[in-house]
């Protein structure tokens, strides 16, 4: 019944690994499907060389139950729950522990758009979530994890900045599909790296202005998107 | 009629992929016919790994439109087109998003001469524009950005410096054909690199003599070079 | 009589060049056999890629002399023996010179808990020992190098940290089997590069809260955790 | 009559490839056969692509000049002669412009003994060439550069340290063979880039102290060594 699902699923945990992007089991892939009122996860702590798509859990966005699947889901499924439940534009959810987006994660810094390679991706700084308090760590944590990072996007499309930094932790990213949010997750690996060696070479540097930073981002994104090609032309 | 031109286009950018300068569909890389009056270029937004020689797009010099093609040019056309038409001497554009060349046009920084590495390539520090106003920006913002590189150029070889960082943005490189200016891209990226890690390890240090810079860069390049092989007896 | 041991050695030796871990012929892993009173180790200054499982070499924990073996064990002999006889609860150990983590020894830091990675593996700061005494490098250099790092874990259970940092040295790391180790050393690297990613991004960051840390160590580790699947239904 | 020595350094040149040292043509590698009175050396500006042992350049270590070969030899052949002969004890030499060794040349900072694993290679700091002089830069500089490094070598045995520095420029290793000052060129890089994180981690640290110098250094070489495989005893 899940079998595409599950299969999607599983070649989004793949890519993630193909991409450079996880080390030993961390990190997964989620996508939902709304109609059917569940998503596909990861089972946890599953080294992806022996991950196969019937091992991938289903489970019920209503009470986060699982629908379907032998194994535990992923430690984080709450906090993808979370997501999908609050942002009803996003069908994947990746999380990984990239190492500089985790590195700005953990250092509690938002990435500032210092160039239109960030503009082309996410409408200006990327957000990162404020520290959880004791009581929030202490119990249900993992929905907790996700109620922060909505918090922080209280009156943001969640599609202007398809991913978050969780502070301490690591990025979550996100997309129209599982692919989407593994290629968000991509790029911002990219851009958090980037964003240092910029820092690095000039420490004083400032965001790009609203000019340049309007102009790349709706290249590609909204109603006046120029880049590509039309969706009826693809290649 | 381009068949040749296409083909050399589209292994040119095949060759940023395989030099790691490119992530995603972003860079692009063309090459020029002066006697026939047009360039040919990446289709926009195109995956580098379903990219086939029939893809690329042929573009007139004299008024930018398209002269053959089923697909839209790279969005960065228009920026191609006005090097060209300034720099009379080349013969193939490259444009990446590569890290450490990223991030010096990020940090709005030339790249000094640090060393003879860099004294082989470039006549000095690697040039980079000014930022651009928020009128270039908003009409014809691909243009100018060809427009300001030419006017940071203003009496300078465009071959004694094969490349220029954009401020805010990343690298154009470039060269007497499309592979030239791949080796070109490839070479700077390395500099990029280099010159962070110099200034990481000594931030006070400075610019090379004007007698190694000269060296260097006449061992390798003008009428009295020495570096390689007489012409009649290439390897 | 040893040949299993030695097969599962000899691999654990060859997962260190595969994860990146040594250059050249730096580096070794070893597992002990308790019941058997010896453990089996990389011969000393041999090339991975000529290392066979008949090379490894059996050694007495009583006395630490070669009990089977034709070759002379790692020139680190001492330091194993020395860890397996002080640490009960430990089955293999590994040693690298692996570039982040060997920085931080050098650099004589203990590698702080920045984040939820870091959390999930180790119980606090990375430890790194005290500087050896010229008496302690002249006599028994090897043998002291185990006695300094069994002195920094005073109280410590050695399993709450699975590594340590020999000052000026580089790191050592351990796990109930070889295999174990060696994963202990690929996360020690990520966590070594990604702390030093952190404090280049933010040199003011502090260690995470210990609620944030007791929930990341203990979701994985200790009777209460509830990451990965039950021990009867790995995948 | 010379095959046998070209073989060799047509290897020699390849594994600086193989081993991540080379950007393009930039590298090359020699080795002397004193008997002969000459060495073999890469041509200039050859891709390594298409080099093949007969290209291989035999000159004459008496006047410089080529005594066998139809290519121009590799513009810095007379930087080799000069070391061949000055340091009478070395059979190989590497030169190449690896990313870290040649920051630090850039940088114009000597690499000091941080930890064991430098201690393992070289006796104390690398040295480092002073800048040349625009009369030494002008005239011979290739030969020039030769002599600033026998310079800088004044009184030091070139075999406790095989490596140079030259300022501005990048690194030269060596070693008893072609081989050899592969090997040399490999751990210089990283014991360049790891001393460059660990001054990242504390720009504080110091020189490690003359005990471990001493104790790491002679347990591989000297009289005293007990580090490796007797030579009548090696896998």
């Amino acid at each position: 019944m899940f079998e595409e699902l599950k299969e999607l699923v599983w070649k989004a945990n793949l890519d993630l690994v193909k991409e450079g992007l996880v080390l030993k089991t961390f990190g997964n892939a989620s996508a939902v499907d709304r109609q059917k009122g569940c998503f596909a996860i990861k089972p946890s702590g599953v080294p992806y060389d022996v991950l196969k798509p019937e091992h991938i859990v289903i489970v019920s966005l209503e009470d986060g139950k699982v629908m379907e699947g032998n194994y535990n889901p992923s430690s984080d499924t709450a906090t993808h729950r979370e997501l999908y439940l609050s942002f009803s534009q996003i069908g994947g959810i990746v999380h990984t522990h990239s190492l500089y987006a985790t590195a700005w994660a953990q250092a509690c810094k938002e990435i500032p758009a210092l160039g239109t390679t960030h503009a082309d991706y996410a409408y200006g700084s990327i957000p990162c979530t404020r520290q959880m308090r004791p009581d929030e760590i202490k119990n249900d944590y993992e929905t907790n994890t996700g109620k922060v990072i909505v918090e922080r996007f209280n009156g943001i499309n969640p599609l202007d900045f398809p991913c978050v930094l969780v502070a301490s932790h690591g990025p979550f990213t996100w997309g129209k599909d599982a692919h989407s949010a593994v290629e968000s997750a991509v790029i911002l690996e990219f851009l958090a790296k980037l964003a240092l060696q910029t820092f690095l070479i000039n420490p004083e540097i400032q965001q790009i202005s609203q000019s340049l930073l309007d102009k790349h981002f709706f290249r590609k994104h909204g109603a006046n998107a120029y880049y590509g090609q039309k969706t009826n032309n693809q290649i």
